[in-house]
């Protein structure tokens, strides 16, 4: 059995990022999420260690001091962090990963995982995202234009993905069956499959 | 409209390729292949410009002189050689490119077309491989053993491909399955989208 692939995947909201997932999930068995780690209270319906890994302060920083993350940070006084153990077994038992994370966590664990494979879900246009946002009729203008300056923020570090995948308006399978190429191709990469040439010689 | 992708096709002789090739063509309506040019005869059934270019030596030479093909070698007796104009023609329309060519013209080619992406071919064992070439019935012993030479020579560049794509025994559809996400994968490489994110800044 092969290892399996850690997959970073971001982008932003508005984008069709969870049904694109959610695609994804249905047509590829041996998948699984990445399970965060925070300081947050445990709210109700959510489950230790399927939700998240709820964790006192004292913990997550013992965390943070043994390198267990793979990355972290704090947002409105709770911090969140990727450890890095649960997936190891993970992918050791042959399962890919799939790491749903803002960029610049992002960008640390690609850091710390240069065999990870990187991809970031972009709209068709800047405009036609603001359209995703706006129509959604339920959020407040502020917020509408919160999340776009994020988003702004968010495009400017997609250059540093691997992989560039358009999220077209009513065409998620086609992004979620761009997603698993490129998780099977990931496969196929050298790195993964030299030990097979090796036991040739 | 996206350009086309040009891919690098390698495998041992008995390895497999042409069956795993004939249904990668099946699935993928904008593939086509690469047409070599040679110095040798044409024969009986065989079209110029289909087949191969045929060309006299003279013109030959010229190609090699202007930098005109992306690789070439002489065998006995007779030129052959892979013209890029063609290749690049087709890639501004949109198609694939396939490119079946043995590991030192691979090399020459990587080296030319540094976004072109190359896949290695490998049976699951030499002894496999060796038992696939004598099952064939109806080859020389002496032949058998020059082309597992060659086959092992050609062990030895695999490394410097992007990828590997094992021809398990009866799992022909596996292995064009990968082949084809390594192409659709390529596809979403950054290099090859990055212009997307372009238009929105």
């Amino acid at each position: 059995m092969s290892r399996g692939q850690l997959i970073i995947l971001s982008g932003p909201s508005g984008v069709g990022k969870s049904s694109i997932v959610k695609k994804v999930m249905e047509q590829h068995p041996k998948l699984r999420f990445s399970v965060s780690a925070t300081t947050r209270e445990i709210r109700p319906g959510e489950v230790d260690g399927v939700s998240y890994y709820f964790v006192t302060r004292e913990r997550f920083m013992e965390m943070v001091q043994r390198n267990e993350l793979l990355e972290y940070a704090e947002y409105v006084g709770n911090c969140y962090g990727t450890p890095a153990k649960p997936i190891d077994e993970a992918l050791d038992l042959g399962y890919d990963i799939l790491l749903d994370i803002e960029v610049q966590g992002a960008m640390q664990v690609k850091e710390k995982r240069p065999d990870a494979v990187s991809v970031f879900i972009m709209a068709p246009s800047f405009e036609e995202l603001e359209r995703r946002l706006t129509g959604r009729g339920d959020t407040a203008p502020e917020k509408i234009k919160k999340r776009l300056e994020t988003a702004r923020k968010e495009y400017t570090v997609a250059p540093r993905y691997d992989y560039l995948v358009v999220s077209e308006t009513g065409k998620v399978e086609e992004a979620a069956d761009e997603i698993l190429s490129i998780i099977k191709a990931a496969h196929c990469r050298l790195h993964n499959r030299i030990h097979l040439l090796k036991e040739e010689n």
